[in-house]
C-alpha cells in the first residue's frame, strides 16, 4: 500500500468534520481515519462548494445513493431540472450528479451546487463537447488543453467529484470494438467520446497524458475522481470480456498514481451483469483497485426490461452490496428509453435504497437491521405511524396506507392476520 | 421415492397435451413424463375449467408468474377485477389467482374460471370464512364439513390450484405464536385463521383430520394442492426460525401423502427473507419436499419498502430462481397498504418477470438467454422495433422510447454512444 498523505483541503475538512462525520455512521475516529488513509474509504467534500454537508464513501460506512440529474439537448426545461433536485434530495438521494449535456451548462451548474446541500458530481468531458456543439463544430475536435481547463472551471465552481475515464486507452478501446468482440461494443458516453478522440487524433487518452495537471487540480479543492468506467458492458452477454478487464487494470493503475499525489479515488463499476456473475464482478473490481470504494451503475441483471430497468438494478444492486459495492447510481425507470421525468427520479431513488437495505441487511449492518426489525414490531402493533417512520417512503405510507386510526388495511379487512394474532391473545 | 400413478383427469391431459405441452417448454416428452411421475413438475388443469391452456410447473420449464386477484370486503367492485385480470394476462402472468374475500364469492369465480385461459388459483378458506361473515356470524364458526364442501364446489367449478394450509399444526402454530418467539407471529390470512379455529375448537388442522376427502375430490378433478405456507415469516428477523420449518417438515409429509394418491402438489414458501438467507431457504424447502415446485412469494428481502415491496420482492425472487424456485407469486407495490389498483397489477407481474428472467439467465436457460442477446443486439442497430420486440414490455417501449424513426434517445441524444460506436465504423 502506497503511503497517502492527505491534500490540504481535505485535511481541513478532516479537521472540522471528522468527529461528527464518524459519529454519524456509528464508526469510531480511528476506523475512518485508517480507511481513509488506506484509500477504502473517501470524503467528499470541496471547500467551494457552498452549504455542503461532506459526505464519507466506502466500506464499512453507510452504502449511498446517487441520483443522476441533467437535460440533454432534446429535453431541456431548467425547472424540471430543479424540480428533480429537490425530489432525488426527499427521496434520500445522498449525492447528486449533474449530467447535463442541454442549456447553459456552467450557470446551471452554479445554480445546482448553491441548491444542494449533497456532494455534487459531474463528467467534464460532457461540457467540452457541448461547447463543440453548439459551436455547431465536430464534436470530436477539442484538444486535451479544453479538458483540463473544463475541469478546472468545475473545480474552482464547487464540484465535489468528477468522473474521469482515464481506463479508456487505446488498447482497451480496440478490444471493446474489435469485430466480434462485444454485441454492444462501448455504451459508456464518456467512453466513446474519448475512444473516437484517440482514434481520430491517433493519441493516447488526454488524461493519462495531462495527468499531472488533473492530479494537482482535484488535489487543490479535494476533488474526488470517480474513475469513469468507459467499457463497462452494455449486455449482459459483454460482461467480464478483456476490455473491461483491461479497463480495470488500468483504473487501478491510476488509482494508486492520484492516492501518491494526495488525491481520493473511487471506481465506476459496472452496468449489465447476470445475476450470477455479480459478486465476482464487485471481488475481482474491488481486489484490482486496492479496495478504492466501489461506485456502481445498477448492475443491471436483465437486459430486456426497458421501462422497469430500475428493478433489473435493484437486484444487481443488493448483490453488489452484499459484496462490498459502496455507492449505487440510481438507475431509472426512464434507462434505455428516454430523459426521466420527475417520477422516474423518485423510483429510481427508492429502488436503490432498496437494494442497499438488502444488502446492508445481508450484511449484518446495525443500522439496516434496526430499521427493519422496528417496522415489523410498528406492523405487529398495526401501527400505521411506527410504519410510516421506519419506511423507506414515509410519505408512501400516508398516502397509499389506511389512517392511523384504522387497524387493519382494505388488503385484508377482517382477514387481518395480525389483527387476528391480537385478538386471539387479549 | 413414493410411485405415482397419476390421477385420471391428469393422465387425460397428459394423453391430449402432452406432446405439445412439452414442446412449448423446448423438453423432451421423457423429460416432462419423468418429473411429473417424480413430483418435481406438476400440470394446472381442471377439466372443468372451460377455454383453459393447461400449464407444466417445475424444473426445468420456464419459470411461470402468478398475479393475485381479488376484491376484499372493504373495495369491492366488480369491473375493476374484471380489468385487473385483463391486465394481469397482458402482461404475461402464466397464472392467477382469485382470492376475493368481499362479494358474491361462487359466481365471481364462475366469471374468472370464463374468462381466464390461464390456470385460476384459489384459497378455499377464504370463501367458508366470508359465508360467515356475511351472516353476522363469528368468524371462526365453521366446520371441518364446511371447508370440505367448499374445496368440493370448487373443483366442480374447475378451480386449477387451490392452497391448502394443511401444514399449520398445533404445534407449529404454538411455536409461531409462543411469547417471545417470533416479532410478527402468523402473517398468512389462511394461517392465521386455521390457527385461530383449532384454538378456539381444541381441534387440529382440519384439512389433516379429513385429508382422505380432500385427496379424493383433489383427484378427480386433477385440482394440484399447493400447500400453503401459513406459518411463513412476515418479518426477516422472523425467517428460518423452528415454526418455518416445522411446517415445511409437515407439509413434505403430507406431499408424500397426496401424491400417493395421485394428487399433485406444489409447496408454497416464504416470506420475508434477508437477502443472504435466500438460497438457502429454498434449497432446504426443495429437500424436505421431495424436490416439489416451489412457489414463492417474493421473498421480500426487506421489511422496510411499503409502496415498493414489488423490489423487494422482485430481488428476492430472482435469487429465489437462480437457486431453485419454480413459480413466483407477484407482489404489488400496494403490498403491505391496500389493494392493489390496476397499475399495481401491471408493475407487480412486471416486476416479478423480470425476477424470473435474471434468475434464469443466471441458470443459462436458452430461451432467457436469447432474449437478453436479442434485445442487445437490436441495441447495437439502434433498432426500436426489435428492441420493443425483445422487450418484457413491448408497450412500454412504444410509449416511451423515441419511436421507431428516431436514432437516439431523448436520455442522451448526440451523446448517444451506441451512434458514436457506429458512425466511427461507417
Amino acid at each position: 500500500m502506497l503511503s497517502f498523505t492527505p491534500n490540504a483541503a481535505l485535511q481541513a475538512l478532516l479537521d472540522e468534520h471528522l468527529p461528527q462525520l464518524a459519529a454519524s455512521e456509528g464508526l469510531s475516529l480511528e476506523c475512518v481515519a485508517q480507511a481513509i488513509a488506506q484509500g477504502t474509504m473517501v470524503l467528499l467534500g470541496n471547500p467551494a462548494h457552498p452549504g455542503l454537508r461532506p459526505l464519507l464513501v466506502g466500506q464499512p460506512t453507510r452504502v449511498k445513493v446517487n441520483a443522476n440529474l441533467g437535460a440533454s439537448p432534446m429535453a431541456f426545461s431548467h425547472d424540471s431540472e430543479m424540480t428533480k433536485l429537490d425530489v432525488a434530495l426527499q427521496a434520500g438521494a445522498d449525492t447528486v450528479m449533474d449530467l447535463s449535456t442541454g442549456g447553459d451548462l456552467t450557470p446551471i451548474r452554479t445554480e445546482m451546487l448553491a441548491r444542494c446541500p449533497v456532494p455534487l458530481g459531474t463528467v467534464p468531458l460532457y461540457g467540452v463537447v457541448q461547447r463543440r456543439l453548439d459551436a455547431k463544430a465536430d464534436m470530436h475536435d477539442w484538444t486535451a488543453d479544453d479538458l483540463v481547463e473544463e475541469i478546472r472551471l468545475q473545480a474552482e465552481q464547487g464540484v465535489d467529484f468528477m468522473t474521469l475515464h482515464m481506463g479508456v486507452t487505446r488498447r482497451g478501446a480496440d478490444l471493446a470494438q474489435a469485430k466480434d468482440a462485444r454485441v454492444l461494443g462501448i455504451v459508456s458516453r464518456g467512453g466513446s467520446i474519448t475512444a473516437a478522440w484517440m482514434r481520430k487524433h491517433g493519441m493516447e487518452n488526454p488524461l493519462l497524458e495531462r495527468m499531472d495537471e488533473v492530479l494537482d487540480i482535484c488535489a487543490r479543492h479535494n476533488v474526488v475522481i470517480s474513475l469513469g468506467d468507459g467499457l463497462r458492458p452494455g449486455a449482459g452477454v459483454d460482461a467480464g470480456d478483456a476490455a473491461q478487464w483491461e479497463e480495470v487494470i488500468v483504473l487501478g493503475e491510476v488509482a494508486k498514481l492520484a492516492r501518491a499525489r494526495g488525491v481520493q479515488v473511487m471506481i465506476e463499476g459496472p452496468g449489465h451483469v447476470p445475476l450470477h456473475q455479480v459478486g465476482a464482478q464487485i471481488q475481482g473490481i474491488k481486489r484490482l483497485c486496492q479496495g478504492a470504494p466501489l461506485y456502481v451503475l445498477g448492475p443491471l441483471v436483465v437486459d430486456c426490461s426497458p421501462g422497469y430497468d430500475h428493478i433489473a438494478a435493484a437486484i444487481g444492486g443488493a448483490l453488489a452490496v452484499q459484496h462490498g459495492a459502496d455507492f449505487l447510481c440510481y438507475v431509472t425507470p426512464a434507462e434505455h428509453l428516454t430523459l426521466p421525468e420527475v417520477e422516474d427520479v423518485r423510483q429510481g431513488v427508492m429502488a436503490s435504497r432498496i437494494a442497499a437495505q438488502a444488502g446492508e441487511v445481508a450484511l449484518g449492518r446495525p443500522h439496516a437491521l434496526a430499521r427493519n426489525l422496528e417496522i415489523s414490531k410498528a406492523r405487529a402493533r398495526l401501527d400505521w405511524e411506527g410504519m410510516a417512520a421506519n419506511a423507506l417512503d414515509p410519505a408512501m405510507v400516508c398516502r397509499r396506507g389506511p389512517g392511523a386510526k384504522e387497524k387493519a388495511c382494505a388488503m385484508c379487512g377482517d382477514f387481518c392476520a395480525v389483527r387476528l394474532n391480537e385478538q386471539l391473545f387479549k
